[in-house]
């Protein structure tokens, strides 16, 4: 069975690595928490002080954290997996960066003889924990086919969309929708409140028609209970819009209504609300003063 | 069995029409149009002259026609059916028209004894067809009750919003989330294919996470697909845009990305692709400039 070597064992890495534990394979963990060092200890998983220790002793390795430095940091970095991994290792990058960066970064760590897939995930903690999350894979696809038992354990849907970054594309463009989805859906229910209409039958109504999606089940169930616990916090979507719309400029995209859910994203997390569900949005529609 | 008069037989109004008449309702219609009377003759239906001539004939007259002054001429105008119509006829409006002036209009056939629903629909020409429209029903709940039986020959999910016009804000709210997620997943598509990712690898990834919605499966289709034919009709979703925003103002609310989408819909109108199906929008995300 291949060797798998974990970094970032956050709210989605922990239960991802768990699922690969429990599927049978051998885990290799790099952790700076003590607590999550300690827990993958007693599940059966190997822990180093370093990515560089890791790296040598695996075929796979799996990084999921929350930025582009973060991947530039453990891949590229002093400690590095660059400077120990063997020849034919594979690199599933499972944040969400930048796919710029992660075309670079493919093309240096193929220098290496290191093969680097993107595979940025929809779903969220709840389809980390069940297995079932979407899977938007961007590299190789001769690769993607080495690895894709790995991918069975981790996700429902796997698709290959592209080349090294479209991986990251996929994401960018999945996370836009998410935004102006919720706002859709926020100033809908907003009209019909204003207008004395129950927004739980509108939702209930709308669901049967063109309007339906998963984020007027879901968001739109939030927004009606008050209840913005996460979920995936206001302050990584903003980040993500910030990435999608960093990408449209370097290509010369005009994308109004992105623009308008970043700064969206952009007021809520600087009123301090960056820790709840990015449903939040609401409070700014209802309060656009605010 | 309910003898039903049905106003308005359009590209909506015709299959639904012809859906009572299959279920074995006697029909009572009126048009302006030789040709769609001369049809529905043959099938069986009563042709009258005027709505006023039909309405002493029916225990519930359906209307559904493009606009407010359309549906207000059919009720309360020189040829109306409030001057004839039974005390105890029941009035449905299916068209998609302004919720305050519904109010008024169910207040005026009140008086005559005449109760009124506003059951706008959703699911297109399709729904019509097959009889799966989703109804979005304002007014008396026991009335609904009364006419359930049409409901459900003609639509598949009927749900009570509550009072008179709250079925009109429903589909309002229903015009808006569609407009803003047809923005939405063009700018997606846009900033894909900008980026050398095969758009249709990322609608395919994304139908499976949080970003899937009806509007991805079947608007995102057709502008993968460069194809605009109707579906519906942009000229009509503009309309409709214009009396959500209306009402909006009304209720002094801002809502900036549906203002975004009818600005929109009204860009796309004037420069003459009115015809065109409203995922035509995707037209104006190509070209800004335009």
């Amino acid at each position: 069975m291949q060797q798998v070597g974990f970094i970032g064992l956050g709210i989605m890495g922990k239960p991802m690595a768990m699922n690969l534990l429990h599927a049978g394979y051998p885990l290799h963990v790099y952790t700076r928490q003590e607590k999550t060092e300690q827990l993958f200890r007693e599940a059966g998983a190997t822990i180093y002080a370093s990515p560089k220790e890791l790296a040598s002793h695996v075929d796979i390795i799996i990084t999921i954290v929350p930025a582009t430095t973060d991947v530039e940091d453990i891949l590229l970095g002093k400690n590095g997996i660059i400077h120990t991994a063997k020849p034919g290792t594979i690199v599933i990058d499972m944040s969400t960066i930048s796919a710029a960066s992660t075309k670079r970064m493919a093309e240096r760590l193929k220098q290496k003889h290191i093969d680097m897939l993107d595979a940025p995930v929809s779903g969220g903690e709840k389809g980390a924990i069940d297995g079932s999350l979407s899977i938007m894979v961007g590299g190789d696809e001769t690769v993607l086919k080495t690895v894709q038992p790995v991918f069975n354990v981790l996700g429902k849907r796997v698709v290959h969309i592209g080349n090294s970054g479209a991986g990251q594309t996929a994401k960018a463009c999945n996370q836009i929708i998410i935004a102006e989805t919720i706002i859709a859906i926020s100033e809908a229910i907003l009209l019909a409140k204003a207008a004395g209409v129950d927004p739980a039958k509108v939702r209930e109504a709308l669901l049967g028609g063109y309007a339906a999606s998963r984020v007027l089940e879901v968001h739109g169930q939030r927004i009606l209970d008050h209840d913005y616990q996460p979920g995936f916090k206001a302050s990584l979507h903003r980040k993500d819009l910030h990435l999608a719309i960093e990408q449209a400029h370097m290509l010369k995209l005009d994308l109004p209504a992105a623009t308008h859910a970043m700064h969206c994203l952009d007021r809520l997390v600087l009123k301090g609300h960056g820790e709840l569900d990015s449903a939040a949005m609401h409070l700014l529609t209802e309060n656009p003063s605010e």
